[in-house]
């Protein structure tokens, strides 16, 4: 396969976990990993479905892919700029890059991440933007969790 | 109870944590979460013991804890400073203050937590190194694996 070939496969795989998130109910995040291998684990987030404030989309893709003794060879794929956590475990793992999908409602830690090395390509995807637009203005109060933002006057 | 009730209580949870993760066979590394009503969550490393990458104590204990919409009035304990991974955790959820056990047989990512402007006290505590020594000298490779080093020349 070509980059270009994993690239797709691993963004739509992304994109896919997203769809089913929003279908469960909840926050519509997806993310993947891939490499020469093609798509070797998704995730989406689950914050809603298991009460669990840690499983974002990119912590259910590091979990579904198990235990690795290295990730060099890898592309994390996402449909968000990725938080603090979730870009946390990419400089922690050393995932040498991030593609993601947009950073439009939110723009998460992308300088951070290219600060510490990590290669980070945007898409800006409109199907991406879609699906947060819709959550945020549907369920505020679980993005605002999601992200730990309190509301004004808290 | 004093904050200084507060912090023996939470650190305490936590290194009982770890030693609970030691018995398992597992990276012996715990953390807790405590605030004005005591210790409300506790957790440690189950990398071995669930095949899971990103179940770090202090990500476990967050689990633990559950859905929050604030995390202001808390303090995070750790045994060891915290990785990538678990600072990111600690910056997303906006935890104000981290109370770790040692910084000698892994420097973690301290610095960055200050200049987030998260409070971090240092307690060099022997019991916390010295269950990181064993395991380190008895598994090197599992705990390279849990911090992503690649040994030399590999």
């Amino acid at each position: 396969m070509t980059q270009e070939m994993i690239d797709k496969a691993g963004y739509e795989a992304a994109l896919q976990a997203a769809r089913a998130g929003a279908a469960e109910g909840g926050v519509p995040i997806g993310s993947s990993l891939a490499g020469a291998e093609g798509v070797i684990a998704a995730g989406h987030n689950r914050r809603v479905q298991q009460g669990d404030p840690t499983a974002h989309a990119e912590i259910d893709a590091l979990r579904a892919a198990g235990r690795r003794s290295s990730y060099r060879d890898l592309t994390l794929y996402t449909t968000l700029a990725p938080c603090a956590l979730c870009s946390g475990a990419i400089v922690l793992f050393k995932i040498p890059r991030v593609v993601l999908g947009e950073d439009r409602t939110f723009g998460g830690e992308i300088a951070w991440l290219r600060e510490r090395g990590v290669q980070v390509e945007v898409l800006q995807d409109e199907r991406a933007q879609a699906l947060m637009e819709r959550f945020i203005s549907e369920h505020p109060e679980i993005w605002n969790e999601d992200i730990a933002e309190e509301p004004a006057g808290s």
